[in-house]
């Protein structure tokens, strides 16, 4: 498939303004007409837990550009919450500024949010081809047929109001990522993105350590760079070394059945694992709907080669024998309704686990999923099969940096200011002293959060406005604010359950009918239930409902009645939900 | 503090028989009354997660003893849940067996359902000094004045019905921790506890492994033995080794504060942290109420050593310098209501930590809890501080045994039989085959899960029944089963919210009064509410309210009208609670 060729989803293409890599952009239009607003401004918006993550606006004057659109998968403490998005009220009301949406590549938490912003501005977006080609099964499942996408490759420029920005290749833990040499009226900024430096990548270029070193040559003015893995010293794993591990799982297991779950986006693991199984003489099943989905569109825009006559339609492996199989599978995270999660409870008729089963997790665990992809990993064993996971093996490579990549880059760039990003407050705190470590000034470093505007004007760097930022979350079909009632009443309800209490009156200030209590959620015998009934209904009783001016201080007073007897029964605090029927 | 003198809680003491170490036990009388009950029978109670880890319980005839009596705290899929106890339903039919409790070490996952089960059934408990100090403490805490304590020496043994139970010294995390060798009549079953092998300890003796390797000779039947670490090489870290990161760590902050958060339960970490600040004339303040009750315990029977003037109260801190200063907190794990999280929100007025702060987190992450943790450490280096945690310095040592240790293990005590326990199955399945490695044969070796039964006559082992066993959940001051309603209830309204549908009758059969609805937990728009409103109340006039059979039907119907409007609106399922009223 090729981008130009997709009608399904009506994306129109702009021409894109190219100019040779290299070359520092002109002052625009827009950035002459606004002399009086001399400083560059970074936005930070968007996301929980890292910062400078999901969505990123770098603005001068009547230009805004916005660096990726992601999500992120809720946590506990966001129960029934479907995806957290940012909150772009900022963007809404600056609509007319904004000149594109860049995506640096195309994992969720860079391109996920992209549907329900596009929805609000139809601005254009620019990815690399597996970028945009991911974006688009996104935006077809959520039925935008408008979206502007422009494909970009690595090495061109591209000319956003005032700003001219250069994509430049880096590894990660997908194809088509790119760093950003964004030139603004100010000086350059680069944007590094999710990166590692891969000399040994399965697939692709190594990162362009030789055009990151021109443009530190030129002069940056502000490095902004991934801190993900600043914890750790030295330099990420090579894919290459994750193919020889994978290897010998295929040369160790050579009479199993192998069934291996990774990321569906990783398609480079995803190649790997097909020419393992036609240098073994195995065919391939994918199984999980993302898998089927991506594998495809890969295979398309020719970012994946699938060899003839390898791959099985997971419905007829139960013909082939184990030895000649190899099941690639969504789950990695123990996600409760994924392919891997229902073969290893037994609920996924396709495929039956058993003692001549291989599972490989070919994937980190993302903090916070240990406890379900354990569980996963239990019943898998339970069922007889053999795991291979990631505390045992070299089955997986980090997509980040580490310190000593992170130094190259430093070394390479040499920035005037630096702010590290992609990280949590502690990951941007040590990648901050890093940078100092390596000579720069703690005053030419700022650390910045969710709603933080740094402003410069390229002689100095400072932190500018507040503005509205944060999560807005999707459950269901419903979009609201992190911290709504919605939220607060589910944590409440979930924590200490609820009592409802209706009474019935024959009108205010007359006769009581009826007194009903219905509790969820509370451990409380038949009998506390009766005399939450009964301190209800005394009340009512002794009260003068004469001198009740309306059915919330009604409601009040029964809300009050029972609060002290439901602490003292069950040491909790339900939520206690008076109803007045006047009949 | 001595066990004998703790007056406050009314210990009964009961005079333990104490044989000389080694001796093997002879047949009790209860034993040859049971001729014709030839087998040992091991019960698998209690907990979720960890197998074989909260409690166990050894059967022969008509006597029962039970080897530890822990909780777990639960995880965010229990919520609003205080703590989870195992299912003792089993004991409590068969309470006239049980001889006694025997707890291996004074951890809450082996002693906090104490205060629970006691109240059920009163035996005797046995465990070492400190183990029965930290018992002491919770019993206190239920109000709970005449257990039976008991308190046993390692290098003793205490005969129980028809079982000798000797107590062989360990290491691990907490002091007193012991390894059980019990003599049955059919032979000799040795119980790790929680273990590893620490060559220079800080405090107390080497694990004991002359007397096991004693043991090993005469012949042990079956093992059953901690997997916590299976997955890690090697061996465990000596807490010498953590000993000597925090000197460094006093030496590199010799102007700063410190603040070192760790296990109060920890007490020989306790031990080292003050040796070091009297080294660096410091004065200690212990933060934390727990942290406050153990050393206070662990000090008066003498377990831990408070050199003279070295104590300050927190409140006092103000007093001092920050290089005169060391705070001993809680809150490894970022519990919310902890000490730690306290500071680190900002809410803690005892304590404001500023730059010139570093926090030590001398502690493993429970899994589970990363995410808290990690928000804390945010959280401290946003108010300037400088924390230190365990992916970077040792200042942390696990105490359970790793590979090599249970090699070491194995090849001492050559045991007939193994049940690896004290772990998840991924674990159990690691440990089964590390003893096949080392020459057993998989015939030889069983791995269970809560609720089955092992049994050997001491020629075979085989699965025996399964019994009644598993999880039960304390909710403020209820109890109830983990699979109950009230927690399906919950994680219903958690993720799906919920609607109330209130109708009022004048009679059943009768005129419909008037429709009330109330959601809770939904985005929804008023409009929508109101629609709800609208099918409730057309539903009702439509119907012929005459051919309702009862209020149940009435509820069914009303529940089903709203059911598919719902999901059409919010794509959600919320919990629908109809309620009849009839006035």
């Amino acid at each position: 498939m090729n981008i130009e060729k997709t009608k399904s989803v009506k994306v129109k293409k702009k021409p894109v303004t190219q100019k040779k890599a290299g070359g520092n952009a002109k002052k625009s239009a827009n950035a002459v007409k606004n002399k009086d607003k001399k400083s560059l401004k970074i936005r930070f918006l968007g996301g929980v837990g890292e910062i400078g993550k999901n969505m990123t606006a770098l603005e001068y004057g009547k230009d805004i550009i916005v660096i990726d659109a992601g999500l992120i998968f809720p946590g506990g403490n966001m129960p029934g919450v479907d995806i957290v998005i940012p909150d772009v009220t900022y963007l809404q009301e600056n609509k007319s500024k904004i000149r594109g949406i860049i995506i640096t590549h195309g994992h969720e938490d860079h391109i996920g949010a992209l549907p329900y912003i596009l929805k609000d501005f139809n601005v254009p977006v620019y990815g690399t081809k597996l970028t945009l080609t991911l974006i688009e099964g996104k935006l077809k499942e959520q039925k935008i047929n408008d979206a502007k996408l422009n494909c970009i490759k690595a090495g061109s420029t591209i000319k956003l109001g005032c700003f001219s920005v250069e994509f430049i290749n880096v590894n990660h833990s997908i194809a088509g990522a790119v760093a950003l040499s964004v030139t603004t009226p100010v000086g350059v900024v680069f944007h590094t993105g999710d990166f590692k430096i891969d000399y040994t990548p399965v697939r692709g270029e190594t990162m362009d350590l030789a055009r990151i070193s021109e443009i530190g040559k030129k002069g940056v003015l502000l490095l902004m760079a991934d801190s993900t893995n600043v914890e750790l010293e030295g330099a990420a794993v090579s894919e290459s070394v994750v193919k020889d591990a994978l290897r010998r799982v295929f040369e160790e297991n050579a009479s199993r059945r192998l069934i291996i779950a990774t990321f569906a986006s990783n398609v480079d693991r995803l190649q790997q694992i097909m020419d393992l199984a036609v240098q073994f003489k195995r065919k391939v099943a994918f199984s999980g709907r993302s898998m089927l989905n991506i594998a495809d569109a890969a295979e398309r825009i020719g970012e994946l080669n699938i060899p003839e006559n390898v791959i099985v339609d997971v419905e007829r492996i139960g013909k082939l024998k184990d030895e000649e199989t190899v099941i690639i599978s969504t789950g990695t995270q123990g996600e409760p309704m994924s392919a891997l999660t229902r073969m290893a409870s037994g609920e996924y008729n396709k495929v039956t686990i058993g003692k001549n089963d291989t599972v490989v997790i070919s994937a980190s665990f993302i903090p916070g999923n240990e406890k379900m992809i354990y569980s996963v990993i239990n019943n898998l064993y339970r069922l007889g099969a053999e795991v291979i996971y990631e505390s045992l093996e070299p089955i997986h490579a980090s997509g980040h940096a580490q310190r000593g990549e992170l130094r190259i880059l430093h070394s390479l760039l040499k920035p005037k200011f630096f702010i590290p990003v992609h990280g949590e407050y502690r990951h941007l705190k040590k990648h901050a002293a890093l940078a100092q470590s390596m000579g720069m000034k703690e005053s030419n470093i700022l650390i910045a959060e969710i709603g933080d505007t740094v402003e410069t004007d390229g002689r100095r760097i400072k932190m500018g406005e507040k503005f509205p930022a944060g999560s807005k979350f999707v459950d269901g079909v419903g979009i609201d604010g992190a911290d709504s009632f919605v939220l607060r009443d589910r944590k409440h309800i979930s924590e200490d359950g609820l009592m409802i209490a209706v009474v019935a009156v024959e009108e205010l200030s007359a006769k009581l009918s009826s007194v009903e209590i219905v509790s969820k959620g509370i451990v409380m015998s038949d009998a506390a239930v009766s005399e939450a009934k009964n301190i209800v209904y005394n009340l009512l009783k002794q009260k003068d409902l004469k001198k009740v001016k309306d059915e919330e201080e009604l409601g009040a007073l029964i809300k009050r009645s029972l609060k002290n007897f439901l602490f003292k029964t069950t040491k909790k605090n339900p939520m206690i939900i008076p109803i007045v029927m006047v009949v």
